[in-house]
């Protein structure tokens, strides 16, 4: 007997574009890269593009759109619509969230620039086929983040401090977790910090600002990486009149390989 | 005004056959390899070999002499003789530390196969050329050895526990330290642990059983290698009716440039 071969990112895509798979699409397509969006008006694209570059952990930037209103983004796979290709997105205005919407199409602009950057979840997978464990995998629930008092550099209007995600580790899967993440600059890179919580401004480790609490066994650490969050909230710090982002969990499938993104 | 050009290798190991330089190699040739010693008779080689194959942490085997007996060691270097161009060695007899000497010409035997070994030199230089402190080089002590908990893999004869070196470190400088060390899988790899010593059964961080205790400053976590004292408890535990080593800090100071040591 044969299983049926797994769905590829296009076949995804599709379904997602017809209203047939809706929310999160953590562990679907495995293999291939999922990104965080930001989609924003072309007088603030110069400045995020700016921020990103300088903060290349928390904004690891994997493709920008090609031109202003441009919504097919062929450089990041085959009929990619960025209108209709993600499950679901968030719509704000002023820096504040308003709604949230499956379709773009009646809220696309002609000014609008989609910026592409990588997320955990193509890391995940490497320190899974690794054989090491990741808690909120484990616990099926929301990987725990938190704001950090590590300064962002600033660009222009955007600026903040650095969103963390933490998983929890005994130090030797942490030794070998932070030689996997370092292969992957584009998908965050090594951690940025171990241990105590407190040196990076986090007052309640059991607390997350975002996400959930996860289960920390005696004789483990918590490991912290820049999270995907961190534009979000430089957004919000920035005020655009109009932006848009992915809604959480809802990602941008593309058919770029995990395995691609190794710089060695 | 030109600045002298630095001694090579070779001309440290003359200085050393004619006795002109006497103790530590620590600093010298910097940019060169310097190798841990074990010289073993023949019939405890095959074992030694494989031990060092089970254990490569602790163990990393740079070069073994081509046959018993052979004394001139070119796959290290021009010219090079064991016998005259280390500046001490130690003697052992059934694993029991007997003389150092400086000269092992008188000592030499038909049976002997000599094993080198990566050593720490190699990666603190790789350390420091990346602007990360070495605690133990700032404040001019040997590096703090432990005894740990840490099983070795046996090989015949060839058995014990793991020593780990410890050199304090910020976090954020710890995860820089395993980037780069994992990039020198020769000269001991990564740390194999990091934090709570008592994981890896060191009682007293403040006690090292070798070497010299360091200081250790408020936000800074304790990060340990395995270290090249392993092989020599294991040739205790072995307990070879004869065999030599290098006396501690005194290298052989081979013409192999540490970056090619690099894997990537």
């Amino acid at each position: 007997m044969m299983s049926a071969p797994a769905e590829s990112p296009y076949q995804l895509r599709q379904r997602i574009r017809r209203g047939q798979h809706q929310g999160n699409t953590s562990g679907l397509a495995a293999g291939f890269v999922q990104c965080n969006l930001a989609i924003l008006p072309v007088d603030y694209a110069d400045e995020f593009l700016r921020f990103c570059q300088l903060n290349p952990r928390p904004c690891p930037l994997i493709a920008v759109s090609s031109k202003p209103g441009e919504f097919m983004l062929p450089e990041v796979g085959e009929d990619v619509d960025i209108r209709t290709d993600v499950p679901a997105y968030q719509l704000f205005e002023k820096g504040e969230p308003t709604r949230q919407v499956q379709d773009l199409s009646s809220h696309w602009r002609d000014d609008l620039v989609t910026f592409m950057l990588g997320c955990s979840f193509s890391f995940e997978e490497a320190l899974l086929a690794d054989g090491l464990e990741i808690r909120n995998i484990s616990e099926k629930v929301n990987v725990p983040m938190y704001r950090t008092s590590l300064p962002c550099k600033q660009a222009g209007r955007f600026s903040g401090n650095m969103v963390v995600s933490m998983r929890p580790m005994k130090p030797a899967d942490a030794i070998r977790a932070i030689q996997i993440c370092s292969r992957f600059p584009a998908v965050h890179g090594a951690p940025v910090h171990f241990g105590d919580p407190a040196q990076i401004g986090i007052s309640d480790i059991n607390q997350p600002d975002f996400g959930d609490a996860v289960s920390i066994h005696e004789g483990e650490v918590p490991v912290f990486w820049a999270c995907g969050v961190t534009p979000q909230l430089a957004i919000r710090e920035a005020k655009p009149p109009f932006c848009i982002t992915h809604s959480p969990g809802c990602m941008l499938v593309t058919d770029l390989l995990n395995s691609k993104l190794s710089v060695f």
